[in-house]
């Protein structure tokens, strides 16, 4: 087994899911008449944050997940989104740079040290294998599923089949 | 590596950090007057599954996924629960079930062949690595984190700190 087996599949399932997902909510507000920015924008709580930052966020915790555990230069993302079409966009360019890590990158990856921001001024080490079980994927499957609840509490029907990819 | 390090140190940091959840919820609920059960059957849609469904499923998926890839017997757990007690005793159960598995165990896993039902009628064959990758993770962190949605949804005040088990 290569650990690149433990990482890629696992982010790339969950954002071709959540396009897929993102396009019933699309395909939704313009059926029944809703401003997108109203699906866009939507929280689960007013203090929490709307649906296109928790999209950003998966995005982010997935294509900087694959940098640091290759010791590839770490992506910075504008967080410019501002429609379901750029949202779609952001998720194809993370598809494209997950799925462009070679077997041969996460060579040894899951021993090696793995240093990342974990907050102002600070920052945290951990093996390869801790910072993807315990950091990097539990951080992508929140955000995932925290966009998956907003629109199904928004109305947009769905199911987890749709958050599994199954559909 | 062992193939064990992908997987239980994975469920027991959110099965610890949700234990933790719903003694913040408890806790909350008792503060603000509000019955326990208005938490325990709250859910983000009339057809979602209320918070003490969703944590019985984070459980199984822990407890029978570590079953299912070192070829144990996989345990049936009736879903009894009606309280924020019972349900952390559901939760310190499938931590000592998950704890209980030896590295030796795991051995091999990634590659052999997992069979499980995926519907009425229906079973799908993978490989351990996939089973873990892209079935019970994503399963698991999907009822973890929309179990913490419910909550945060009905006022209860936590962070994501708590979801990733850092406070």
């Amino acid at each position: 087994m290569s650990f690149h087996d433990s990482a890629v599949p696992a982010y790339l399932q969950t954002l071709h899911s959540l396009s897929n997902v993102l396009k019933k909510a699309e395909d939704h507000a313009s059926a029944k008449k809703i401003e997108p920015a109203a699906l866009l924008g939507a929280r689960l709580f007013p203090d929490m944050l709307p649906l296109t930052r928790q999209v950003q966020l998966m995005c982010d915790f997935a294509a900087k997940g694959c940098a640091r555990l290759t010791g590839s230069e770490v992506p910075s993302t504008p967080d410019t989104e501002t429609s379901f079409g750029e949202l779609q966009q952001r998720l194809a360019r993370t598809i494209d740079a997950v799925k462009n890590y070679k077997p041969a990158q996460f060579e040894g990856a899951d021993s090696r040290e793995v240093t990342f921001p974990s907050g102002p001024g600070k920052t945290t080490t951990l093996s390869g294998q801790q910072f993807l079980s315990n950091f990097s994927l539990p951080n992508f499957y929140f955000h995932a599923t925290t966009a998956y609840d907003i629109l199904r509490h928004s109305g947009v029907e769905l199911g987890k089949k749709d958050f599994m990819g199954l559909n």
